[in-house]
């Protein structure tokens, strides 16, 4: 449907990033191809909520095509990248070419063993959609395993949950499993009692949610402590093998252990012959576009950027829509002029930090806006309210709304399903 | 916590008719034992709306152990059961024994292919959860290909999907297909056009919803051709290859085939030394006893029996409901009374048929209640209806009917997620 005339917009990645690019891009002169190897958009901040069975997929997932539907300059498509040419202007998908004008970078950020990738068979991650449904199946199997078992030990063990990484991820899983088995699982079973699930939160730092500022952390750690985790800070992991992690000289035996500890930039950004930071992320311009490439830019947590106010840009849902509209504006703007400028002549970028919160159980978060500081009940209804503002767009915001006050009232999930 | 003078009942199958025994048995003096493989309930009626996208899978399944929360008496098993001894009066998982006073056998129907089990490989079933997802998934991942796809041949078989079965389950899978490539997808592709997706409904008797009285079946038919859907009646499936399926001398080729021509049931009966029927199925005794086991029965779809009315009970739900009220009241007498009868003492079981109602798409169905006979629209009302009060006991009934509203005003479906 393209013509000739009609600059190519290539966008890679439907994440935050990615789709929040082609839904404020509205430029009729365009011809925009956005490709992702998943058909959906995926609200990753409420994915531990699958993982522990208080929402179903479909529900913090939608699909691409949908949100898009109707944009006639917009073309998805469900490829998988495997090459991307900054000299030649193209990306190499499984199942064909992508030429284009302008790139759009969004391919985001993929689980971190910090070089001990053998950990990753021992362990489950929790970035993508199969990763939440295979931790509940897995620790909804566990318990099931554990109902039958006769060795007490063994029992326990299937019954012991560790979470590595004290950041938002690892401190709202933890929180969350310690309120499956205290009480969404009441009464469920005959031969173990749910409420002896033992959680584990280990976290290298000596405080967990460590980028909030005093005495946030310390608030944070009294609540999930409430709801019985066990919170190890101070040692980083020695070594994961089969159902055991060592910490601190200790070894810890556990049917289930979660990884929320790191991210690093999808693999691919290794092939560009750009400057990159350890965790593979692009060392992007001041204007988020590629050093040498002003054509193309790298957006979200695929991106490295000091902004003009000195300070990283976190790899953080807000950063990556706040990216893809600046970056929306340079482009749309050289398209109505028809000129190309230097990275130098167009706006830098300047991260705007609405506040950070961090839900840890029912009634319980820590939140930061501004000089505001909360914790307990008051950031909870915060974080709840944040978050439900945040789904504008997917089309089952009220039955989420209707999940979470299920749950609020009676403590159950929705979503303990095994697949088979 | 059972004591040795307590009753064991053991129950296997979690299915209709194995939960509602367990629901309505609630003697206090029993020990009851409920063994499934899967930790849920599958709503099996609403099956075709999860491979449709219309509903998510925990909207349509619900754990075991949530429906029978509190239950003291009641215990509820993860286990697959490989042997059954009626003579030794117990059930071997493949984790435990399992030891019984009374059995009630609920282990239900598999797809069944009349001999020809090597189709299985070539076709989608749609009888359980998996299913129901791997059609989703099969069908959305069809057309982003041929929205990739540059040969139009390969292209139209990409687009052509295949239901085998002109019962209520292929009758509801071929209008909710083609409801989806019509209405719901619309505006969502560049190349391709689902509107041009092509279903083609395969029966081999003469007419679709046989089971109903005429004018109902022409009536379904002219309801189902107006969403587009091509009936082909009067021959039997000759063979099915990849991708292909020859039927009346022709050979059709399809990226999809949907299988839901038949059922038979679980190969457990055939060990039982029981009288079956030529499905696999056990022909009980009128009030639903094995033969020769009075302590042991057989209800729901694994069940063969021609009721007090000399009519062959129907595999449907509501019959699986009634004769597990029926048995449940049998039992509980029993133990109150402290006497085991003989079936030919015992009430024979009474199909009462309130009534069949099958649906087609948006204002589309036809329904059956005793000499009344409705279609269109008025049939599509009792159908929502019957099927939202049928949810009760179902945690997201709101959520479910908010969905379908949803669906109802504006032709958008919630689960169009694949999964990897």
């Amino acid at each position: 449907m393209g013509s000739s005339t009609k600059k190519k917009i290539l966008v890679l990645g439907g994440g935050f990033a990615g789709l929040e690019f082609c839904r404020r891009f509205k430029d009729e002169d365009t011809s925009i191809m956005l490709v992702d190897k998943k058909n959906h958009h995926l609200f990753q901040p409420l994915l531990y909520q699958v993982a522990t069975s208080g929402l179903s997929a479909p529900q913090i997932a939608q699909p691409l095509r949908g949100i898009l539907r109707g944009r006639d300059q917009l073309t998805t498509y469900l490829d998988e990248i495997q090459e991307i040419s900054l000299e030649g202007k193209f990306a190499k998908g499984k199942n064909r070419i992508y030429e284009y004008d302008y790139l759009v970078l969004g391919l985001g950020a993929k689980t971190s063993y910090f070089g001990n990738d053998h950990w990753a068979e021992h362990t489950h991650g929790l970035k993508t959609l199969n990763d939440a449904l295979g931790i509940r199946n897995h620790v909804l199997r566990s318990l099931e395993m554990a109902e039958m078992e006769t060795d007490s030990e063994k029992q326990k063990r299937l019954m012991t949950f560790i979470v590595v990484g004290g950041g938002p991820t690892g401190v709202e899983m933890a929180g969350a499993l310690a309120e499956l088995g205290r009480h969404v699982l009441n009464r469920n079973f005959r031969h173990i009692d749910p409420k002896n699930v033992r959680v584990i939160l280990v976290e290298g730092s000596d405080k967990i949610l460590g980028n909030y500022s005093d005495p946030l952390p310390a608030s944070a750690q009294k609540q999930i402590e409430k709801l019985g985790v066990e919170v190890r800070c101070g040692n980083m992991v020695e070594d994961i093998r089969a159902g055991e992690l060592d910490v601190g000289g200790e070894t810890i035996y556990a049917g289930t252990i979660i990884w929320g500890a790191g991210v690093e930039a999808v693999p691919l950004t290794k092939q560009l012959g750009a400057p990159l930071d350890r965790a593979g992320r692009i060392k992007v311009c001041p204007d988020c576009s590629i050093p040498g490439h002003p054509e193309a830019f790298a957006i979200g947590d695929i991106a490295h950027l000091v902004d003009t106010k000195g300070k990283p840009v976190p790899g953080v849902s807000p950063a990556a829509l706040q990216m893809a509209k600046h970056i929306s504006k340079i482009i749309a703007k050289e398209i109505e002029t028809g000129q190309m400028r230097k990275p130098e002549e167009r706006k830098a970028f300047t991260y705007f930090n609405k506040g950070n919160m961090a839900t840890i159980g029912r009634s319980k978060a820590i939140a930061e806006i501004g000089k505001l500081k909360m914790s307990g009940m008051p950031a909870w209804m915060a974080w709840l309210v944040v978050h439900l503002i945040f789904l504008v767009g997917f089309r089952n915001r009220i039955v989420v709304l209707l999940d979470w006050f299920y749950s609020y009232i009676n403590y159950r999930r929705s979503a303990r399903i095994i697949f088979e």
